[in-house]
């Protein structure tokens, strides 16, 4: 298992932990702002949301790469099925393979897959799952061609309904069976599978298909399941489990932070958020 | 599988669907008001909560049973472990058999099991789980005793750290194994395990220990986890199936409903609630 306890340039930040998403949330940080914050502090590598590229993907990625901060990943595809997801396939074949292109243009070798939730007139995850396996199979071959990965990420069980009909990393890694493509892998997320008493031996299957994997941690008390996960070290994941297992089927690239927290980490300074990740990944991950 | 399109004599009623714990919901009907609400509708089964018998579990039950309605369960244990256990191991295992020993006296042939979260100072679910293991196997002896079985209620993982280590079906029956004794099974509650990809093959794996079977349905756009559960029908939970699943498995008794809904239904006349519990029953379960 790798030591961060004196280095921490395996460190990621994801852009939405600093409240991305938010109305005058990050204090209005532009990306290049964001981007030099990490260079300062010795921090790896960065993933940014589409949003926040618009028109300037290249720019802002060749901008990183001269800071020293690799572009590891973006979130993320549109959602392919349930009641977030727009209604027509086609629209939705079209905007995933946006993304993908997006990804190439910013430099990111990986793009998050949320496969969206219960597909109306549908009941349970079965129909669902066989509707994001088709729309993954569909939009591989472009991925290959852009040199772009996909990684499915099983979210929290409690996004089935609406975000997410993929609920663990056992399904998330039978659909990449199904599909059986290079381009296509997971992610682990500790928010969504930390409680997941079938997780290490699903991470051992994994293998080298892990494409990403996501530090923050599970408040005990949760309030909100959107918008109120912790800072590593604040909850009751064992982190240093995960990780272990992790990079025990062969992971050994960037650590991602990812933290929603409407009302913790986005109301706090960004460069304090980017102080106390640095402090705490060296300490607690 | 069962027919129940003219049939509702397998239903019960868990009391907190008529919002039994909030200050002023239910209209404040007594234990005897809401058995016989049930007896005039055919509902052939009851779950109390233990704070409704204060003091008069005895002729409570036996007005129940007057009235052609079986008590069939009673909720629940406090919690063994986690952040809303006590502290003292002791008040936990005497509590737990005050429990028992209620259930006996109100003619419950089963108790509800909630684990609680993750134990102080531990990470994720592993310590957590050998206590209650341990909590569990302490009190099955006098359960048997007192001719009441234990049913241990997998929640739903988003409880994971406040309320249940105990996560999936799976690790129900784990548990269950590892005990191996007549007077402790599980209940497969739809709300928390509607979500599991492995769940047909854990009820088939639980058979005869299936103790209990609550119907609900999970919300595909639910905005909280803990007060917004929907009736039969409102949701995304594949209910006919996951009957299906617990019958095939040997369970032919009751068919609990057990709704926290603090916006919908607890606003509801209690009258009404019923009548649309067992109008759904027949025609959506």
């Amino acid at each position: 298992m790798r030591d961060f306890r004196h280095d921490h340039s395996a460190l990621a930040l994801n852009t939405a932990t600093l409240g991305h998403n938010v109305e005058g949330a990050g204090a209005g940080w532009s990306p290049e702002r964001v981007i030099d914050a990490c260079a300062e502090r010795g921090i790896g590598g960065i993933v940014f949301w589409r949003r926040e590229l618009a028109g300037r993907a290249a720019a802002i990625g060749d901008h990183a790469r001269r800071s020293g901060v690799e572009v590891i990943g973006l979130c993320r595809t549109p959602f392919l099925v349930g009641p977030l997801a727009e209604r027509d396939a086609t629209a939705i074949a079209d905007d995933f393979r946006r993304a993908i292109d997006l990804a190439a243009e910013v430099g990111a070798p990986v793009l998050t897959i949320v496969t969206g939730g219960v597909a109306a007139g549908t009941k349970g995850m079965g129909e669902s799952l066989k509707i994001v396996a088709e729309r993954v199979a569909q939009a591989v071959p472009w991925a290959r061609e852009a040199g772009v990965k996909l990684a499915l990420e099983p979210l929290h069980p409690v996004y089935g309904g609406n975000r997410s009909c993929l609920v663990t990393t056992r399904e998330a890694l039978d659909l990449c069976d199904g599909i059986d493509d290079e381009a296509l892998g997971v992610a682990i997320d500790i928010y969504h599978v930390w409680w997941d008493g079938d997780l290490s031996r699903q991470i051992s299957r994994a293998g080298r298909r892990i494409l990403g994997f996501h530090l923050c941690d599970w408040l005990a008390e949760t309030t909100d399941v959107l918008l109120d996960r912790g800072m590593m070290g604040d909850g009751v994941a064992d982190i240093r489990a995960i990780r272990a297992a992790v990079e025990a089927a062969g992971y050994q690239s960037f650590c991602e932070v990812e933290i929603f927290s409407a009302n913790t980490w986005w109301k706090r300074d960004p460069a304090d958020v980017l102080d106390v990740m640095v402090e705490r990944f060296r300490t607690v991950c």
